[in-house]
């Protein structure tokens, strides 16, 4: 590990890698799909659901489409992922899928997360760098007790990762240098990207993200600063 | 008093109605004015340096400067301040006027503060909604303990109160209505702006914000929805 004594803020990516998205999505829209498709899995929905997330936000980061929050997208994607579980969305009141895509909202930390982010503030700042926005990460927090310094990320930056932008400008939001500031996450390529722009940074491999058969990010694949088995193993590795 | 059933957030001034700026500021330049201006009264420096603060954010206003963060309007009032108490500022050391511009990120709660602000929690997203940059705010937060739910304000809109923007994206980055907003604040015109954007609003005297001979905001001078003593006071109003 190469010395953190530069390092003032931790940044984290949230969705898979400080909170479990596909069982809180799942739990979230048991009810839902109980009353409009019955004998649906409900992670098979979070699954599908979560796969329009990325093509959603590549309409941003080509610039096809001015920045627009995350809930937006996920509200969007909702109405376009129902007719792939024989729900017709036009028969669904707007109220009650506006309701189900608060489910983003109210995802639970994996559980090492709480502990290993109150140690991690000691010494760091801590702030989300998601895609998710401003008030989706608020809810999220102060339902959860997650104890972030600020809320930062794709809405403050008005970028998506891994647009360079999006590290960047959380870098230059916190008056830091790229390399005091360390990405936190599980995927490989969010780390990618923030190391070509200069930042530091920190795996955790979350192998249970994508449920029993997740074939991805389940180890470290590129030259990070810090590799650790979960939230409270970096708070360790890194003398807190 | 109307009822505050339909407000989600409050939204705070944090100059004078949360921390005392005017003490802070004069405890941080003792040293420094001890060394190059024996004599200089160091409240009336955080006077001097503060009476620059509206004017430097006016030219952002006017649109004639664009978005600047306060920290660095904060530098340049320093260092037109200086000649003032007799400093040459061409003479002392960049770093140690840097140092100084920190001052505002080191600024005390009034006692009641803290206190006010974990029981305002319970019940609504509390955020403020200060001129001072992300990272001042956040410094600030960080060191005395106030238990923000976001640090939102002037930098995330990307203009200064009482620019009715400053007000209007605040409450957008939190999906909110305006009249789902109140502000809180120690001073009139600031309640005033808000309360044309649509918010609803809570004044606070903080009749010591200027020292002892204060003349301004000693009351209010509008419809506010809520007049308190303080901020546990407003907590008691609102059935907290």
């Amino acid at each position: 590990m190469q010395s953190f004594a530069d390092v003032q803020a931790l940044v984290f990516d949230v969705f898979g890698t400080v909170v479990d998205w596909r069982r809180g999505v799942a739990r979230e829209a048991g009810a839902f799909l109980a009353r409009h498709a019955p004998g649906v899995e409900p992670s098979a929905f979070a699954d599908a659901w979560r796969r329009r997330y990325s093509p959603a936000m590549e309409e941003v980061r080509s610039g096809r489409r001015p920045f627009t929050r995350l809930d937006v997208l996920h509200r969007e994607n909702l109405e376009a992922v129902l007719p792939q579980f024989g729900i017709d969305a036009a028969g669904v009141p707007p109220a009650e899928l506006d309701a189900l895509n608060l489910a983003w909202h109210r995802l639970d930390p994996w559980p090492d997360s709480i502990p290993g982010l109150a140690r991690l503030k000691r010494r760091f700042i801590i702030a989300p760098l998601s895609n998710g926005n401003i008030r989706l990460m608020l809810d999220m927090a102060k339902r959860a007790g997650l104890p972030w310094d600020a809320i930062l990320g794709a809405e403050v930056a008005q970028a998506y990762k891994p647009t360079p932008e999006a590290y960047l400008r959380t870098a230059e939001v916190l008056m830091l240098k790229p390399a005091e500031l360390c990405l936190v996450a599980a995927h490989n390529g969010d780390l990618a990207a923030a190391q070509r722009c200069g930042l530091r940074t920190a795996f955790i491999p979350r192998a249970a993200e994508h449920g029993p058969d997740q074939a991805t990010d389940l180890r470290a694949e590129g030259e990070w600063d810090v590799v650790a088995a979960d939230m409270e193993d970096l708070a360790e590795r890194l003398g807190l």
